[in-house]
């Protein structure tokens, strides 16, 4: 058995913010800080920023390294086989692949974990958030782009070089239009936050009207903020998000049959304006037999599952090597 | 241990045939018999068809019942929670709930599994056929419809409620035709049998020449041998199948970056004319990090998955309770 009074570590590693935590045993984070990430710099320089970070907090909090089990990062991109480093990563634009993981291991003396960034804000969900209930669980996570993150029988399914989880990159239009990633038609396409505005973009120029003019900077979150006061086509373009991801879901749904599907994300801001169009989309097209006992959440760690996750991706590992 | 020596009894219980056979420790079939199913009787007559087979069997190759571990039963359709019973069968329309896998491990006193039919060949091909040196595989059976089986880390992924899987449901067109489940544009509604000759009479219909004419008919195994003798129409409908396939198995490898996905079933009559649009989709639309180790493989085990793999299935479960 592990100590059940020590810490863990947990990094997320952001292409714009690099965070970090103190997280208890019990998923809870003590204590937290957060800097700007050094996102274009050589890998040296973002490595050390990591480090620097994590000695900061280690100091500021005043615990001793015996009470650290161990250190958790999450990182977006492609980690590698093994997770010992991150081999690419579009927010990273001079990464190389140094190894991240025995650097922050050999620094701090301590087990380190690396994990790509769905995987882990997924896990920190069906450890502590809003997936504690089920054993297996599809996390989506809606931004710039769509991540993903799969748990099977409480385990993360990571593939076979560690790319599982691409759910972003599911093309639900075989003729539709074309994604950054080279297929056409992919969820990310529709769903992300770019693809939000462009559909708005769309709308407002086949002439619909709108609280929201063609000249002002158009945001996702500004969409969401003019649908809750009633804005017509910021409604219908959240209810047309909300048809797209149902429609993703019920591929998702018959494909693995998971316990639950979790929404995470900026998006996720809008609430039931956009989970009445997800879980209508999904009565209208799913098997019976394979969603009657599968529920559909929002996330419930917000952006504290990298960090949260990160911690409980490193004890996961430690209680099956222990 | 268990013993080298001993045989299993494999069921592949289809909606046209019911066939059993003796299956060895080592995958080969050492003997097999088929009858019609009786598919439209009552499951009391289609489960004493299955005992008498069985029985029919053991006293032909006059095994002694000792020399045999068990029973494994393949069945279409859904499969209840604890793999007891068939809770619904498309393919046998008077089927109701009756303890099949009970009443047969009671017939012969010995261990028996029911598992759904899409699994149990995928699990046959996992063992001693196309996917035998992969830890994970998809597998896709194309027919009248297109069943799916999931095998990752080494076991069956049966879902929550034992319907993961349901891959032909998978909708990679949201405004496509509607399928027989109720959702629009499935891979099944393009990539099946009924689908490809929907197309085909399409593409007749619009005026394109064929050695097959409208008002013979055309049934998926024509079009096939059709192209084998170069007719154009035949050509371009096996040409789009395999597109239509390569997008749905580009959205498997981006969710599941599996091994291997295996094609089985009558459809891959046509060989290379199938698999080379396939792969030219899936490497046009594919991202590279999640597809590099994935092999795109026909069945190896062909009709004869079915015993196999339901034979091999009741193996897994004793090694695992072993």
């Amino acid at each position: 058995m592990l100590d059940l009074c020590k810490y863990i570590i947990g990094v997320d590693l952001g292409g714009t913010n690099l965070k970090a935590g103190i997280v208890g045993r019990d998923g809870n984070i003590l204590y937290q800080f957060s800097i700007k990430t050094n996102a274009h710099a050589e890998s040296q320089v973002i490595s050390h920023q990591i480090c620097e970070l994590i000695a900061g907090i280690i100091k500021n909090v005043r615990i001793e390294k015996s009470d650290i089990l161990g250190i958790g990062l999450g990182s977006p991109g492609l980690i590698d086989k093994k997770g010992e480093t991150i081999l690419f990563s579009p927010n990273l634009s001079k990464w190389r692949d140094i190894p991240i993981k025995k650097i922050i291991s050999d620094t701090f003396g301590l087990p380190c974990i690396l994990e790509n960034d769905a995987n882990a804000a997924a896990w920190g969900e069906k450890w502590v958030g809003a997936g504690k209930d089920v054993s297996s669980l599809v996390m989506l996570t809606l931004g710039t782009g769509i991540g993903g993150g799969i748990i099977l029988d409480n385990k993360l399914w990571r593939g076979i070089n560690n790319t599982a989880g691409e759910i972003g990159h599911m093309s639900i239009q075989t003729d539709g239009p074309l994604c950054n990633c080279g297929n056409y038609g992919c969820i990310e396409v529709y769903a992300s936050a770019p693809g939000m505005v462009r559909r708005f973009r769309e709308l407002l120029e086949s002439g619909k009207a709108s609280l929201l003019k063609k000249d002002e900077e158009i945001t996702a979150k500004r969409i969401n903020e003019a649908a809750v006061q009633g804005d017509g086509a910021s409604l219908s373009i959240i209810e047309e998000t909300g048809r797209y991801l149902g429609i993703a879901i019920v591929n998702i749904i018959h494909i693995l049959n998971p316990g639950a599907v979790v929404l995470s994300g900026g998006l996720i801001g809008s609430g039931e304006l956009l989970m009445r169009p997800v879980k209508r989309t999904i009565e209208e097209r799913v098997l019976k037999a394979s969603y009657k006992d599968t529920k559909i959440l929002f996330s419930q760690l917000g952006t504290d599952a990298g960090i949260i996750g990160a911690a409980g991706c490193l004890l996961k590992e430690l209680e099956i090597s222990a």
